[in-house]
């Protein structure tokens, strides 16, 4: 017993050696470990990412399959599938991506029986809101930030209704400024929508991925650009790091 | 207080354990770290994949543009790259995915100069075979695997004629047997194969990436089929799987 014990403690320090090993510099500064709330991921279990162009990133809308890179396409929630699959191997999960470009939170609203409820997510995570304020500030939406509070609050509260449950993951909209379409005079407007989303995380119980924070740290290392060349779209530097915050902060 | 850190601290031991707990063993039982040769990234570097339909997995060859998700496509690379771009920040790399479907060795050197030494790479990385077997099996090519052998062997001594100082990473073709396309008479005759990949990465001083050895631990984990349907093409898990193995191996 002592021998198993000791054995265990072993083998979970190797396990967190090897962790810290893939685990960018970038995200354990940005992520502190006490910080985050775990997600349980069951057996047979279903997760899905919902978002809008960030998530979408290209993926085919027609066969729509789990577990599957075309239906992916190539962003964070590729990669960060990817490492679940790959971590849970045996465990038969599910998992979609049915993130849509262009979205705001009321055109989630709009497909949420089909493209979540239907689906019966064990995990939701949901990456929504730079367009409920972007596409206000370019003048082809009339939505604020009191819309979009009432807006997310609304489908997660319909969410929780049908899906008692449903384990949720909230992840912080972001915005790189000194990049081709995103200037300093987003950052405090910005700011206001990623408390909103924060607040929902409280409301909700959901784990939080602060992807700002983390972008944040990343421009010491890179320009902006390098992480996102529009200041609101991950290049594939981008789509890493927030694969891998997503997955420190939900695993 | 002391209830919620210790609900915490079981909740993080056991999730660490699940999540951890997989793809770390298989990597390190398939790649012993003292097998590996280092390959070194240079400031500005260029690397390129080749190979076919799985490291082509289905990017778009209209603009083929470098560190971009869609002409990288969805396989992969596509997870390697996002790897060497995030851990590489800030020295300008370029990666490029140049796989074609259904290629043999042959077919990379109907298209070499302009898929790879015109693109003058610092790293290349090359993954074929497993069609020059394939293709010959089901009676479309009349190839042997003397011929691969002395295919192969030739495209490496006209790259290295042309890029003298170009680190080369050869990457083991594989097949698993027991899944929809690849039964156990494959498993002799691929062997042939895949001792020629490894002969070419001895005499050329290449990298080697044993992808058969990491599916082959895998296999323990969850069925062939969970890592590639056809036995052949990767599931989005396996792609995950490969790009882990390649980075141990190159980085």
């Amino acid at each position: 017993m002592m021998n198993f014990s000791r054995r265990k403690f072993l083998q979970r320090t190797a396990v967190t050696a090897s962790a810290m090993a893939v685990i960018p510099e970038i995200i354990a500064a940005a992520l502190p470990a006490e910080k985050r709330q775990a997600v349980s991921i069951p057996k047979n279990g279903v997760i899905l990412f919902q978002g809008d162009s960030i998530t979408d990133a290209g993926r085919e809308k027609t066969k729509e399959l789990p577990n599957n890179g075309a239906s992916f396409g190539t962003g964070y929630a590729f990669v960060a599938a990817t490492s679940l699959l790959e971590r849970f191997a045996g465990q038969q999960l599910s998992v979609y991506n049915r993130g849509i470009s262009g979205n705001k939170v009321f055109q989630l609203a709009d497909r949420w029986q089909k493209d979540c409820l239907d689906l019966k997510p064990d995990v939701l995570s949901i990456l929504i809101g730079i367009n409920d304020y972007w596409h206000m500030r370019n003048g082809n939406y009339d939505g604020t930030v009191e819309i979009y509070e009432a807006d997310y609050r609304k489908l997660l509260q319909q969410t929780k209704a049908a899906l008692p449950n449903v384990q949720l993951v909230i992840c912080q909209p972001f915005a790189l400024p000194g990049t081709t379409a995103v200037d300093e005079s987003w950052v405090a407007p910005v700011k206001a929508y990623q408390e909103v989303a924060e607040k929902m995380s409280r409301e909700f119980n959901a784990t939080w991925v602060p992807f700002q924070r983390v972008f944040d740290e990343a421009i010491r290392r890179a320009p902006a650009k390098y992480w996102a060349a529009d200041g609101v779209h991950p290049s594939m530097a981008g789509c890493q790091l927030m694969a891998a915050a997503w997955l420190k902060a939900v695993l």
